[in-house]
C-alpha cells in the first residue's frame, strides 16, 4: 500500500519543486517526478527550499513527457483550477483523497499530476488523467506549486488520520477527577459561599449552587486541578478572615 | 458575520507575513493583526510574497503583546505543533473550523493566533486562548507560517463550501442522454457486432450485451457523446465493409 506519486509537469522555478518536495515530506508522500523541468537538474533553488526533504529530490525521476511519466499508474488524478473542454468528472480535494486512499488498499498504483506554475495542465496531459481535482478558494483562487502539493497532501494524510476532532492534551498525566473529589470541592466551596453569605436571598440557593456546579463541572477538571481549587479557597478564606480581624 | 482575524505573534520574515496575506486572501479571510514583528512595517518583502493581497497588508493593526492584539475577541483559537505543560483542549484544524463557523453564526468576534516561526507561541500568549489546533503531519511537522495559515484558511473555507464531493463538469452544456437515445445507440452497436460475427458463442450473447451495456452506461454519456460514438460505429462498419470488398 503505497502512497501516492507526485507528478510535476513542466515545473518553471526549482523553488517550487523544493517547496513542493518539503510539502510531501510533511504529509507523507515521497515518490515525486519531474516531467520537462524548465530548469537544470539537480537545482540549487529546490535543494534550499527543500530543507529536510532533499531525499526526495535525490529521487525524483525525470520524464520527457506525461505519457512516459503516467505509464505505470493506473490511478491519475489532475490538479486543475479552470474550466476544460472536455466532459470530465471534478472532485473536491477530500473526495479525491479517499479514492486514493481507497484505490491503494486495493493495490492499485495512483498518482497526482499537477501542472506548471503558470500554464497549468494542458489538455492533451488532462486526457491521460481519470479524474480532475480542484481545490475551493474565494474570489483569489492562484495557489502556487507548492500549496497546491501541501493541501492535497494533507488531505491524503487526514483521509487516514484518527486524531479525534477534539482531544485533551495533559503533559501531566493526570486523570480527570472523580465524582468524589468533585462533590467533595464543591461542598468545599458551597460551605464558605455559605458562611459568607454569598446565597441571597436563601430560597435562591438550590438555582444559584446549580449554575455554580455547572460553570465548574463544564471546565472538566483532572484530580491535580482539584486540589488547587481547593487551596485556592483556602487562601481566598484565610484573607477574609485575616481582614475582618484588623 | 465575519471571517476569524489572522493574528501573529512576534514573526521573524517578512516574507512569511507576505505569503499569510496572500494565503488569507485565497480563502476569504482579511483582518490580519501582527504582535511585535521582529521586522521593519511595513515591509518590502512582505508586500512582494503578498501579490495581490496587498490590501489586506494595508490594513494590517500592529500591537506590541497578545492581549492587546486579542482584547476585542471573543473566541480564540491558537495553532501550535508541540505539547504544553498546561491541560488544553487540541482541535484538529477541521474542528476548530466547524467552532469557528458556529460562533460567527451567533455573532461572536473570533481569531486564529498563530506563533514565530521558530519559537511558536510562548505558554503565556496558549495561556489567553480557548484551545488549541494541531495541524495532522507525518513524521516532519514543521509547517511554515504561511502554509499554517493556508491550511486553515482552507479549512475555514471548506466548512462552509458546498461544492459537492463529485460534480461532473460539461462546459459545452450537454444534457445527460435520454434513455432512448442511449437504448438507439447501444442497439445500433449491439446490431453490428451481431452482423460481425461477435456474439460466440450464441448462448452467451444475452450475458455479452449486459456487460457492454454496463461498461458504456458507467461513462455517464451525455447527448452530444451518444451521437459522436453513433459516427464512431458507422465508421467503424464502413472500413470493415471496405476492407472485405478488396
Amino acid at each position: 500500500m503505497s502512497p501516492p506519486a507526485v507528478i510535476l509537469s513542466h515545473p518553471q522555478m526549482g523553488e517550487n519543486v523544493g517547496s513542493a518536495a518539503r510539502a510531501m515530506k510533511n504529509f507523507g508522500l515521497s515518490d515525486l517526478r519531474l516531467i520537462a523541468p524548465q530548469f537544470g537538474w539537480p537545482n540549487d533553488r529546490a535543494q534550499i527550499l527543500a530543507s529536510g526533504s532533499g531525499d526526495i529530490l535525490e529521487a525524483a525521476q525525470l520524464h520527457p513527457d506525461a505519457a512516459s511519466a503516467l505509464a505505470g499508474f493506473q490511478l491519475v488524478l489532475a490538479t486543475t483550477a479552470r474550466a476544460r473542454d472536455a466532459v470530465r468528472e471534478v472532485l473536491t480535494p477530500a473526495e479525491a483523497a479517499a479514492r486514493l486512499r481507497e484505490a491503494e488498499s486495493r493495490g492499485i498504483k495512483t498518482a497526482l499530476l499537477f501542472g506548471a506554475e503558470r500554464a497549468g495542465l494542458d489538455n492533451d496531459e488532462i486526457s491521460l488523467c481519470d479524474a480532475l481535482i480542484t481545490i475551493p478558494t474565494a474570489k483569489m483562487s492562484s495557489l502556487n506549486l507548492g500549496q497546491a502539493v501541501l493541501l492535497l497532501g494533507y488531505e491524503w494524510l487526514k483521509a487516514a488520520d484518527t486524531t479525534p476532532a477534539t482531544r485533551t492534551r495533559d503533559s501531566f498525566n493526570d486523570k480527570p477527577a472523580s465524582r468524589q473529589e468533585l462533590v467533595d470541592m464543591l461542598e468545599h466551596l458551597e460551605g464558605e459561599l455559605d458562611a459568607g453569605g454569598f446565597f441571597f436571598p436563601p430560597a435562591k440557593k438550590g438555582a444559584m449552587v446549580r449554575n455554580i456546579r455547572a460553570m465548574i463541572l463544564r471546565a472538566g477538571l483532572n484530580d491535580g486541578e482539584v486540589r488547587t481549587i481547593r487551596g485556592m479557597i483556602v487562601a481566598l478564606v484565610k484573607n477574609k478572615y485575616r481582614g475582618e480581624k484588623k
